[in-house]
């Protein structure tokens, strides 16, 4: 299996994300060009993405909308459902837990954890927050897919607990990036302020 | 001027936010190998990367904290501040003007904007909620540097308006991604729902 490099990975989910929007909008099937345009490349990059799943569409007719979407989702694992667990009880947290609809992308947080005593207890959004020092009994009794860092305080207590119990993939959406050392730990960071500052490097360019 | 890969700026990003973290921690200076090793890649990258800025590190000294900070934070742009409007009032808007210390950062929410008239007029933390035809009368009477969509409803409605109203820094917080078809335009497209697919094929071929 040819391993597939990360900006493809990038893309790849953009074209399930556009198709799922357009299998909603009832359209059957799209040319590879318009596909390529919604999606922010061009026809020829789609096509070398799309062959990393083996799909070809057909000339003249394109990619069925359903088909395609299908073995896209199926190739990044999004036919399965994951169980999460969130570390801090923020207002992150809490908005990821309340309102973010994860759940209809079949991403389940199942538990949430804190260190501040008031916390432990509570139950938010019908999800239970429990004492860090409990994640191994929550680890034992549930499956654990995904641990989210939510938290911009303790992150990195968070992240060692998360390694630690044998957590193997890790959304760190505090503005602290983490890098695992074990290579077979795989983080995503994620942060609005790396976002904006991308945007302000562009700003600053403009007029230059 | 060499331009700038996207990859190479995201890690220049990283960079700024281990140097700020080390600052914090009364750090003065550090080798360019204990620097890498915290930013997740190795010393020759880093060297590379640092090139662009002009910043060559002291053989034995490694880089002083403060000064590649500064140097970085203005290569960035982020000496600057920046003024950010929000489309859409929901939990994850209200979450960024009440709680994400943006401002902390140089980044100030100045006004929101919805297209239900019950939130019309509401003082959300400080920050107006406008109706979003009173785009062009705030983009008058306020500088403008970036606008943030943060609802999943009616991404392309608050894209068109920002797009028309001369908005040239966009952060696309909705799971839909945005693509400008002005090149002059820049969107981030910035996604938990996309964060977590990453994860979900790791996991999907951690095993095979």
């Amino acid at each position: 299996m040819k391993e597939l490099p990360e900006n493809t990975l990038n893309r790849l989910i953009i074209y399930l994300k556009i198709l799922e929007s357009l299998e909603k909008k009832r359209v059957d099937s799209i040319s590879s060009e318009d596909l390529a345009k919604l999606s922010g490349v061009n026809s020829a990059q789609l096509r070398k993405d799309l062959s990393y799943i083996g799909t070809l569409g057909t000339k003249g007719v394109g990619y069925t909308v359903k088909a395609l979407k299908y073995n896209l989702k199926k190739f990044l694992g999004r036919t399965e459902e994951w169980n999460i667990i969130v570390g801090g009880l923020t207002p992150l947290s809490r908005y990821l837990i309340e309102h973010s609809q994860l759940q209809k992308e079949g991403f389940f947080i199942t538990a949430a954890f804190d260190t501040e005593p008031e916390n432990i207890g509570l139950v938010v959004g019908g999800v239970s927050v429990y004492n860090l020092d409990q994640l191994s009994y929550v680890c034992k009794a549930i499956r654990v897919d995904i641990g989210i860092i939510a938290t911009d305080k303790e992150q990195e207590v968070y992240f060692s607990a998360f390694v630690k119990h044998g957590i193997k993939a890790i959304l760190n959406l505090s503005s602290y990036p983490l890098f695992p050392e074990d290579e077979t730990i795989k983080v995503e960071n994620l942060s609005v302020v790396h976002g904006l500052t991308k945007l302000s490097y562009y700003l600053k360019n403009l007029g230059s």
